[in-house]
């Protein structure tokens, strides 16, 4: 941490700030300046809340120096971590694609989208029984019911499942039948829930929050890996913007982004990212291109017909092809 | 709902896409223009999925005409609300504040709190016994203990009490001491958080979302006013935007957007839009001219040892000189 | 400047950006902790680019101490400064009030607008000639015509009056006829432009631009001033975020952080920030109640007739209104 | 253009607006609702200014059917457009490569440059001459001296060659020296600047606006189009978001949505939307596989020394691998 003191801060000021960082067992190393007074300080700095160094008179600011996440940081875990759903791995070497509805609508719906993910290439089932809707008045998903037909597409097609969960009841009653959880954007500070996740010991993918920053991301991460489950996979899925020509815009740059901080797996979901069914393909080549771990993709039997999300999902033969189409470019990403 | 037609539509599809809303039991309109035409859908909306016409063949676009939030919305119900807090009453007569620590940090310091806000006029007591920290490393709250304090201060000094809830467990833990519940920002869209603080029939003050839309943020009312709460109050606390001058963006507009879209009270918190103390003072004028119900301040006995938030708390004395010079505002304002 | 090496920085590296500055004929301050060694930059920083330190081997990244603005930092200059224009003076000691119509389109209707603008109180006649429109289809300005008429109508009604100017011909043209310039929002960084406004020597207001930080707009500003014009006047009209509910969202708080970081007055412009009507009045009150210098307001004898935003443009009757209902707002903070 | 009354407009409002519509010469599809009544026109739409209606007594809101922009839309020419430069061509069945250094500071660094970029298989050079810096105390641009240094390079290497123009003095006089005009970020609303680019006839690069819709670029690109000059290629190069990991957010949608709308090319520039050198490869493999016309890559034979953003810019070491690692990309793209 480094406290930057104002160019007329008094050497009052500058001696009552070193107090209070050696009062907390801190060490300070100043550095006077033509212009202004830098004091560093070094040991355990959670021993000292920033914020209140920072209202002390004559600081101008503070500067962080090192990251607030510390088991998600690739600093000090420099080696990319895979993580394991059933059969199916999720890291440097593989490219996963996880598909199916928007919502699970009926055992049709799902069994039927199951066996064509399948033959298609994707290895895990995605599914929402549990849906998290802008208006109490929309469908909110057939909960306990969903999750069985989950349970039995797995079970016959041997895919792995995922689910995503909005509350204590939700992830109790999923932990029962799916092979991974899923906090969606909603609930991405949604911090009792990630200690629950963490605590659960499942693998669990954490999608980006709506605004959240890539810091406060793998703060969240954080939470549930501080839980002691380290199974965790990201999800870019869009960040909120003023362009309305897509419904979120997908940071691509997230990708990069995030290997070159943490060592976690991240795949992107370019369903929700655009809402726009056209444009998932382009983006779909795009996240193999950046070097993402898989895809999340919404597929449907009858888009027209869907009960959430019908724009934006593809239908089975859509599907089909863009996984033919994607095929090079995971190769030439060399992975498998 | 208005169904837009693309340019080339051809007559097969616009035959469809009115088969689509009649088997639905609407009746259409049609208006054929030189270059486009239009389907006016009417009757109950609720029955046809808006997504799922948006993706029939020629559709360009469907425009929503009427909001999906009822009971908060101010055409079907003009005059605007009042809610009742202990003797504290919140609407368009009063002016309310409610004031005290970022959070709960011992009995002293609570306890202080309260008689001194409370001496310079504030009505309401706030403090957080529930942290939602971006880091898990951070304090994150005395839960019970906390609460406790909270109880006894309001009996002791006669003030209202608000405190955060961030899960169920802690709402349940709550509701039996304080008299008001507030949901904080992150669990704006926490919606089982929102249908259960609906049930439990306390008054409560919503925050509005980091990211979130005035359209949204009335739908997370809706979840609570549809559960048979009607005690909402709402609180703009600043969203974000690419400025990083002040923590979060006030968006002071959203006070009269709100009254002109909803009869729900709305207040305004300069605290945690600004996260600077300096600008806690004027921010709070302009909140009681634009028309604001009421204002959530931060206030600490000692900024400089906050275990959170410190830099943008007032003191005793800043916040007493405050409350004096907010005086002719609020007179000004035609409020008491 | 302050260069935070990376945790596993070698000697070499370390040695490497400390020649690298040294050769700048800078000196350096170390300070090694246990993580990270920092190195503090002493001297003339101009001399010294920040961007090709930060891609020295195991530099992590730089932080700034100083402003890069100079002339319009309060640092240096803590006294507010007062701009005059004609008979008005805009700063701390007054409430200037700018209106008029959004564009100049006839002799009847700028005239009259000056006549009841100044009955109504406004010193300063507001007017464009050069119109800067999103699409080439819509109307761009009646130009030097409308010049005119803003000459005829500061002679007979005694007001000052401001143009905004898109180009140097524009300038040239503008400055022969109108007492203040104003740059746009869509010209704030047209750095061609600001430098001949500021070779001018005439008074002008200096909109934000639409996704402008502060510290961009206050640079913005010193390309006027370090040609040596001093007579700026700031003006918030509103920043781009992802809500919809207003044209632009207003940042109120740009007011009191542009107060403690520069001496230049400051005006607020609720009728673009907001793009609605009724939402002026109350942004207006905010304004005079957060310490704005003044408001720039659009009126219009005919607001369903206008040729450019009329919705958001006051009558007469409500501009006087107005008038009357910020005057306590005004004696208030102490202005007149 | 539809009109939306309000629930409870009066016929009287309903017969008002349709008065100013035929008024207008345009005919009116009156459709009502149970809720609401909605008034569809029909004919040539610029005779009505929107916003007036939009003011009119019961109006609720207004919905633009069509857009704005006619020559660059895609309804009214599906075919994609290609754009020549010299030699290149920049359309659907080409990836051009443009590269060079941000800023052009000796005539050795620039010839070097085009060397090196020509070697690796680029077909453009870029150098600016006039760099628009946010603060004025940042390095310019050689100007004229710049641009013979370009006339040079493109003469004895062969290479098309691009510069930014920032004024209607750069325009002219690059104008003499290179083949192809820039239009910043910065100054893609500057329509004075625009309009003249577009009287010049030479082939133009529009770069999107920091916060510009995409409606607002292509908006922009119909004021150069509208002058009779359709050498128009679009370049996508970051947005302005809440995320600071990057310097600006990558729309890489932006892409596809404007294949959709538009015939122009579209290339990016993975260089000023991330401002990291280490994101530039990830990002250009995303760009040729979302199916982008080409890149914009910054070069420089010493990113170290460089007077402008050298930390985003390449080695030739690094440029030529990049070249290499996308040659199968491109080949997957079924380009050249």
């Amino acid at each position: 941490m480094i406290i930057i003191m104002r160019p007329n801060a008094s050497q009052r000021a500058i001696d009552k700030v070193t107090k209070q960082v050696e009062a907390a067992g801190l060490q300070v190393h100043l550095s006077k300046g033509d212009e202004v007074t830098i004091i560093g300080v070094v040991g355990d700095k959670s021993k000292l809340h920033r914020s209140n160094i920072e209202i002390s008179e004559g600081v101008d600011k503070i500067v962080q120096v090192t990251e607030s996440y510390k088991l998600v940081n690739k600093k000090f875990h420099p080696e990319d971590s895979t993580v394991t759903v059933k059969d199916t791995q999720i890291g440097p070497d593989t490219f996963t694609v996880m598909a199916g509805p928007c919502a699970i609508e009926s055992h049709d719906q799902l069994l039927s989208c199951a066996e064509e993910v399948k033959k298609a290439g994707a290895t895990v089932l995605r599914g929402g029984a549990f849906k998290p809707r802008t208006s109490p008045y929309s469908f909110q998903g057939l909960e306990e019911e969903g999750l069985q037909y989950m349970e039995e597409a797995g079970r016959t097609t041997g895919l792995a499942t995922i689910c995503e969960v909005t509350s204590l009841r939700a992830l109790d009653m999923a932990a029962r039948y799916v092979d991974m959880l899923q906090i969606g954007a909603r609930n991405m500070q949604n911090f009792e829930l990630l200690k629950e996740v963490g605590r659960s010991g499942l693998p669990v993918m954490l999608k980006r929050g709506l605004a959240a920053t890539v810091d406060e991301w793998l703060n969240a991460a954080e939470y549930i890996i501080s839980e002691g489950n380290e199974h965790i996979v990201l999800c870019e899925r869009g960040i909120r913007t003023y362009e309305t020509a897509t419904r979120n815009t997908l940071d691509i740059s997230a990708v990069p982004v995030i290997r070159s901080k943490s060592h976690l797996p991240i795949i992107v979901d370019p369903s929700h990212a655009t809402g726009v069914r056209a444009y998932v393909e382009p983006l779909a080549k795009a996240a193999a291109a950046v070097g993402a771990d898989g895809l999340m993709i919404e597929v449907h039997p009858c888009p027209e017909c869907a009960s959430s999300d019908g724009p934006q999902s593809l239908t089975f033969d859509q599907f089909a092809k863009l996984m033919a189409d994607l095929k090079p470019y995971v190769e030439l990403a060399g992975r498998r």
